[in-house]
C-alpha cells in the first residue's frame, strides 16, 4: 500500500482565485482533512469523504492524515489562502518528524496558494510594493514577549506588516497592544488595511490611519497590514483610495 | 473613451499555477505590457498586442499602459508572479500620482498571484512556516545600508527571509555579503534554499547549509529562503528532504 498526501492551499476563497493545479488534486483527492469551513467551500462529489476538525487541531489533523495516506488512501489537507503560511505544511512536518519512519516514506505534495496579504494587497492598490514582512498574532505557540520584539524590529526597519491571525476569542486583547507598539516608531497616519473576505460576496474592507485603528475591525480571519513611514495614499474620485509603498526607500 | 488597466499576476510560470481569474483577464485584454519573457508565457491571439519591454523599464513601462488605457484601450500589465510583490503593481501606482489627473480616473484592478517565494517554500516543504519576511536585494532605489540594517534586524528577530533581486550583471557582490552578514547572527547550519524555475521544466532547487551557500548558485530569476535558527531538514529515504520552519518558538 502506498497512499499519498497532498497539501493543497485554495486561495482567498473566490474559486476563481484557486489554482488549476489545486482543483485538479481536490478532483483527484479521496479523503479530505481541513477546518470545516474550508472543506465547506470544495464541491466534493458523494464518494470523495470529508473528514471536517477544529481550526485548533492542526497536529491531530495532520497525524490523521498521514496515518490514512500510510493506509493507502490518496489524500489531500486543505487549507485556505497558501498552505505554507501559518497553516497546515508546517503540522504536516511536525508530525512527519515526530511520527513512525513509514510516515517519512509517504509521497508529499505541497501546492502553493494565493495567501490572504497579497488577496488584500491587490484590492487596496500595492502596500506590500517594498520589503515586508508576515508576522502571527497568535501566542499560542510562542510567548507573546518574543511577537513584540519582531513588531519592534520590524517596524523600525521599515518594513510593512502583515499580520495574521490578529484576534480571536481567546486572544482578545493582543490586536490593540500591536497598533499601540508600533504607533511608538510610526507616523499615527501610518495606512493601516482590514481585509476579510477579500473577493467573496461577504468581504470587509476599510483603510484607517494606524491612530486611529481600532482591533474591533478584526476577526480571527481578517489579514491587517500596517504600512511603513513610505507607505502613500491616492485619493481618486468617485473611487477608493490606492494604498501604495513606493519601490524605492531612503536611510 | 474609458479604459481599463488590469495589473495581473501569472504566478511562478507553471501555466497550472495561474489562476482562473488572471487567464480569464488576459483572455478579455487588448494589448499587454511587460517584461518580454513575462509576454512569451501567455498564450495571446493575433488580434490582441504585445507591448515588450525590458525589466529595468518599469516606470516608463507604467506610464505607457496608463497612457493607453486613458485613450480607451482595454490594457494588461502582467508580472511573474504576484504583482505587487516586487512587481508592476507599485510602479503603476507611482505613476498615477505622479501622473495625469485622468490617470486617477481610469479603471484600475489587480489580480494577485502565486508568488515565487511560495512556490518554492511548497517545493522544499514549510519554511516559512511561521515569521517571515520578503527582502529585495536590489540596491537600484534604496542604499545598500538600509539593506544591510534591514538583514540585520529580522535575522537576529527570528524572522525566516526569502530575498528577491538576489543578484544581476550589474550587482554582482551583494549576495555573497547578505550570507556573510546572515552568518553573523545565524548558525552555519540554518538551511538556505535556492529556488528558479519551480515547477517548470528548467526547474533548479537546491538545499544548503548557511555556512556554504555561494551567491554563484543563484541569478536574477531566483528565490533564496534562508531560514531561522528554528528551522529544520527532516531526512527522507530516496527522497528529497523536508526542509520546515516550526509553528512555534521561544525566546
Amino acid at each position: 500500500m502506498s497512499g499519498k498526501l497532498v497539501i493543497i492551499g485554495t486561495g482567498p476563497g473566490n474559486p476563481d482565485q484557486t489554482t488549476p493545479q489545486a482543483r485538479d488534486a481536490i478532483a483527484a483527492g479521496e479523503q479530505f482533512f481541513g477546518y470545516g469551513p474550508y472543506l465547506d467551500r470544495l464541491s466534493l462529489r458523494p464518494d470523495q469523504r470529508r473528514m471536517p476538525s477544529d481550526n485548533r487541531e492542526e497536529i491531530s489533523r495532520a497525524r490523521a492524515a498521514l496515518d490514512a495516506a500510510s493506509k493507502g488512501a490518496s489524500v489531500c489537507v486543505v487549507s485556505g489562502g497558501d498552505p505554507g503560511v501559518f497553516a497546515m505544511a508546517a503540522a504536516i512536518c511536525e508530525a512527519i518528524e515526530t511520527g513512525p519512519e513509514t510516515w517519512r516514506r509517504l509521497e508529499l505534495v505541497v501546492l502553493p496558494g494565493v495567501t490572504a496579504m497579497l488577496a488584500v494587497a491587490a484590492r487596496a492598490g500595492a502596500p506590500l510594493g517594498h520589503d515586508f514582512c508576515a508576522i502571527s498574532l497568535s501566542d499560542n505557540l510562542k510567548p507573546w514577549e518574543l511577537i513584540e520584539r519582531r513588531l519592534r524590529a520590524v517596524s523600525e526597519a521599515g518594513l510593512v506588516i502583515a499580520l495574521y491571525n490578529p484576534i480571536s476569542g481567546a486572544r482578545p486583547w493582543q490586536l490593540a497592544t500591536a497598533f499601540k507598539i508600533l504607533r511608538e516608531s510610526l507616523p499615527v497616519t501610518t495606512p493601516v488595511i482590514f481585509g476579510r473576505a477579500v473577493g467573496r460576496p461577504d468581504e470587509d474592507f476599510v483603510v484607517v490611519p494606524l491612530g486611529e485603528a481600532d482591533q474591533q475591525r478584526a476577526d480571527m480571519a481578517t489579514c491587517v497590514i500596517i504600512g511603513s513611514a513610505e507607505t502613500r495614499i491616492i485619493d481618486r474620485p468617485g473611487m477608493d483610495p490606492l494604498v501604495y509603498s513606493p519601490r524605492g526607500a531612503g536611510l
